[in-house]
């Protein structure tokens, strides 16, 4: 059913840019609102009394997040949101996009008077950009919260999550009460910016993400032997760069052998050691960060990895060692629910790409125990986590009327 | 004309150990003799009174140097030496060998009455090793020094060498007075262990240096876009390490075309920028050092290189900029003497090998002044500037003989 409602952009556009004042820095343009900060704590407070003039039902839960539910007691509910935070010198959509896209749907529900079967709740989320190294909000809503992890997390300069939590009034065990029972949940909606370049670069207005890819990180080492650049000859040399650089050549022919269109490697960080001008390099540290939708190509893109790696090794007289930092697996999102956007998407004349998303969101921990949809609008050249993110409001626009006519689908009474 | 005189290992040896004494330091068993310093000093002090016991006429000069001369005033002279500094954890070798080697040919020469058409003057030169950026003695004794840099050099802790000298009773300037007359000079010999590999890799006792390499160094950027490793697709990328990684590819073949087997390129140092493990290197910063023993080859190799990162640069969407640090000519040593010297080698019955020099010597500055000569003896490992330097006895006692021998023809009387 997709119906002709459509969302009020002038109020989407307002929101944002109220709540963009919040953490903003005139010297670079950037935001920063770093969960558990002051300005991310306003940025909160001036949420909740904006969803209490719509006569929700409001409160912080005890992970911080901000929750709006319109609804009958017993109702079992769609969540609708997003993150809050954002990382220093950020941009105004990442995050606060998908919680107002969700406001604006109660407010057209509302003011259409609009009948649901079920209740529907805007929640923005807390510390999602990972200033404590996880996504607390979205895991303290789906249970997979720990309460060791809660005692001993901090941040990079050191403080730790309880005391930025307690400075907020949030005694941190209480994020454990967070929890929601998925009996009570009809799924979870996210409406995000794409934050990389895609949905430009393919013409496309509207991504329905399938599923969050899979993540697997290594710290890689050849160890070979320093050496006078000068007095070594090319052919005596144990030269570890020669060996990282060998690897990177083996990318595009690992990932057209085993990977996929959705498959990405990256060396991202090395040092070289001793790292002198005029030092044959004796070593060189650096991380592989590989991604893909699907677990078992994962594992023959890593195991090809491995066998490379050994034989430049041999080949280079280099020693070869690698130590997995963590492998993290696929969070595919709910097929109907896909399905549903996809649909919702097309009938309104939109662009629209299935497509992974290989950045993490809130939706992935949802995708566990709820069906869960992610929406992408289009990222201007790709650009997020920067005071020049920014996406169109013609393709914010369109964004919430595929969220609204969705969860209208979702949860609406049939006429 | 090859004698039967032969040098006296034990006095060599002796003297070694006891010059390895000043700036030992028994927690890492390295040697810290930096030039200027005030082990130097004590290690120079100990040597002039060496020469003083051997009735030659013994000064430091202006810019440090110990010179202990044998022969009548008015004579030209044959100058042997190296120098007396160290790198910090050092080893015994470097440096120190030569100087004691040319000590022993004239206690040799003492003793055996042998007569000479010239004088002979040992000298220990000051500052070889670049604390304060240059080869301090060697360049003072061959003219090449200049007074606004003896004013302006410092050491990497900042330390000006005019306030070291000062501090070792070096008015700065009067190094400038070191400058030796070419036309009192017959030549300068220099005995030194090779400290990299190929003497003992091709199993050979004796190096004879045709000349120091010539040597260029480049800072090189590779300029793409930082992306984050998720959402960025593969073929989207503007990765700046896949540039530097083609290029370390291409650097056999730009020596098989371009090259010889002394050329040495060399990738040492390497910065990613931002330098995270899910970010897209949006920058690499490189040096490349490159050597030949012809100015010419070098030259077929920069370009070479220019040409190969201009075209990667445009295949990787990436830019391409470099800068030159330093171009250093190659110094060939004088044929003459490398001929002399090999036919010593040969008839003493050590297998030889006519080889370049990637390090820097004192040699290279005597090679615009007059005739040189540098031998070699194999560095076991190829291991130098750590405390694990070892060159063998009796490879010291052949390179000792090598130069007591050629010495002997260029100054000797002919019978």
């Amino acid at each position: 059913m997709t119906t002709n409602t459509q969302i009020n952009l002038e109020r989407v556009k307002q929101d944002l840019y109220d709540l963009g004042r919040f953490g903003y820095n005139p010297e670079d343009q950037g935001i920063y609102r770093q969960g558990f900060s002051e300005e991310d704590m306003k940025a909160r407070q001036w949420l909740m009394e904006k969803m209490q003039a719509l006569d929700l039902q409001v409160r912080m839960d005890g992970a911080g997040n901000v929750c709006a539910r319109y609804g009958e007691p017993g109702q079992k509910t769609l969540l609708i949101g997003s993150h809050l935070d954002s990382v220093p010198a950020g941009g105004m959509f990442d995050g606060v996009l998908g919680v107002i896209a969700g406001l604006e749907v109660i407010r057209v529900i509302q003011e259409n008077n609009i009948p649901l079967q079920h209740a529907i709740e805007v929640i923005g989320t807390s510390e999602e950009e990972g200033r404590f190294g996880g996504m607390l909000g979205a895991q303290a809503l789906t249970g997979a919260l720990k309460l060791d992890w809660l005692e001993r997390a901090k941040d990079s300069t050191g403080v730790m999550l309880r005391d930025a939590m307690a400075k907020c009034q949030l005694p941190y065990h209480l994020a454990m009460e967070a929890a929601r029972d998925p009996e009570d949940l009809v799924g979870f909606m996210e409406l995000h910016i794409e934050q990389g370049p895609v949905l430009e670069q393919t013409n496309n207005t509207i991504g329905v993400v399938e599923g969050i890819s899979g993540v697997f990180k290594w710290l890689i080492k050849f160890i070979g032997k320093a050496d006078h650049a000068g007095t070594a000859p090319m052919n005596l040399r144990s030269d570890a760069f020669m060996g990282v650089a060998d690897f990177a050549h083996e990318i595009s022919r690992i990932i057209d052998e085993e990977g996929t269109e959705k498959t990405r490697l990256t060396i991202g960080s090395l040092q070289l050691k001793p790292g002198f001008a005029h030092t044959v390099p004796g070593e060189v540290d650096f991380t592989l960060v590989g991604r893909d939708m699907s677990e078992e190509v994962m594992h023959n893109i890593a195991d090809a990895c491995r066998k490379v790696c050994s034989s430049i090794a041999r080949r280079h007289k280099l020693m070869f060692e690698y130590e997995q930092m963590s492998w993290l697996a696929p969070k595919p999102c709910t097929p109907e629910i896909v399905e549903l956007l996809e649909k919702h998407s097309k009938a309104l004349g939109y662009k629209t790409l299935v497509m992974p998303s290989g950045a993490g969101h809130d939706s992935q921990f949802f995708t566990d125990i709820t069906p869960t949809g992610l929406i992408f609008i289009p990222s201007v050249g790709g650009v997020s986590h920067a005071p020049d993110e920014w996406s169109h409001w013609h393709d914010v626009e369109k964004g919430c009327n595929v969220l609204l006519n969705s969860t209208l689908e979702l949860i609406g009474k049939p006429a």
